[in-house]
């Protein structure tokens, strides 16, 4: 059975969602960052670089690190959530690496120098809440022209997105102005796996 | 024929070496960053988020943007340097996901912040430079225990954390006390495909 590594973050609500919605069995085990376990010993000999999610997969003997490599992974192994080639394939690819490179820096950095620092650093809080909107202007964008952020089809792409998208608040991002990425956010919300791993990853908050 | 529009930039280097590598004919398609050409009209319809490299290709129709997508959608179409399967496939997704999401973003962050600002941001500086050195400290870990990043094998992989170590003094990067990375980055170095594409795209910032 798979084991995911996890908390209620936004890189670790992508896997805990492609697991639900590819109805495979899988077991949650809890990494409380709030309490430093991401940089004790027996977590970091599964990824040193002391970041959630890990999957453990006993059918390869493997322990996969960085969120989108385990969709990428799931989604090939079991053959569902991306397109096998072409255009459709490619923007899936082009979401994925600007979700990475452009959305979860920004939205991460936002949150992190709007909290109270010891010092106000005005220049990194304007330049990330600005790139922040500004990458979040151009999701809108791209589902004012497709359904999905990567074309016609639900795809990982979608499930990437939702991570930071869930967790908009702490980097000050609002929907409000941004009506198709608010409706692709609902109807996202809405789906049974989406909701199931919601409530598996926040009941991990409650304890 | 392929057309890449590029600059001298680390995420540019990318797909130009693997063009390369895969002894593909391509045009490069200079747009000059320092002249703010990635945010003229012209570019912004081939890329709405401003940034080099975007790849044409004419067989598919298909403008790609994301340097590391460019990356894998290259290595999927001509079947080389993306292992076809299992844990060798996995680990090369893990270093593109590590490189895009961890690597990259440090990098281009402390350089910003180490430049004269308009005011001091110590404790974004500070923030960037660490994380800049921890990760590049994962990279020698890793290949003190692989030949290449992602195992055994030379791949994509290698192609995309080579743009910042090629780049590093921008972000006050010192590969002295990293034997390992600096072999590695001295073995990319030497390939004639790196030696050809460093080449084209320095060539553009001597006009």
């Amino acid at each position: 059975m798979y084991e995911l590594f996890a908390f209620a973050t936004p890189n670790s609500i992508k896997p805990a969602i492609l697991l639900e919605e590819l109805a495979l069995p899988w077991q949650l085990r809890g990494i409380n960052i709030r309490q430093g376990e991401q940089n004790q010993d027996a977590f970091l000999a599964l990824n040193p670089n002391g970041k959630v999610p890990v999957l453990h997969d006993p059918d390869n003997e493997m322990v996969l690190r960085e969120s989108a490599a385990i969709l990428v992974y799931l989604a090939e192994k079991h053959a569902n959530l991306l397109p096998s080639g072409g255009k459709p394939r490619a923007r899936v690819f082009e979401q994925l690496f600007f979700h990475a490179s452009a959305v979860s820096p920004a939205f991460g950095q936002a949150g992190f120098f709007t909290r109270p620092a010891h010092e106000p650093q005005p220049l990194a809080q304007a330049r990330f809440n600005q790139e922040a909107i500004r990458v979040t202007r151009l999701l809108e964008r791209q589902l004012a022209a497709t359904r999905w952020v990567a074309g016609d089809e639900y795809t990982i792409a979608d499930i990437a997105h939702y991570g930071w998208m869930w967790r908009r608040q702490f980097a000050g991002i609002s929907l409000e102005e941004m009506p198709h990425l608010k409706h692709w956010f609902e109807t996202l919300s809405a789906r049974p796996a989406v909701v199931r791993a919601v409530a598996k990853l926040n009941a991990l908050t409650e304890n």
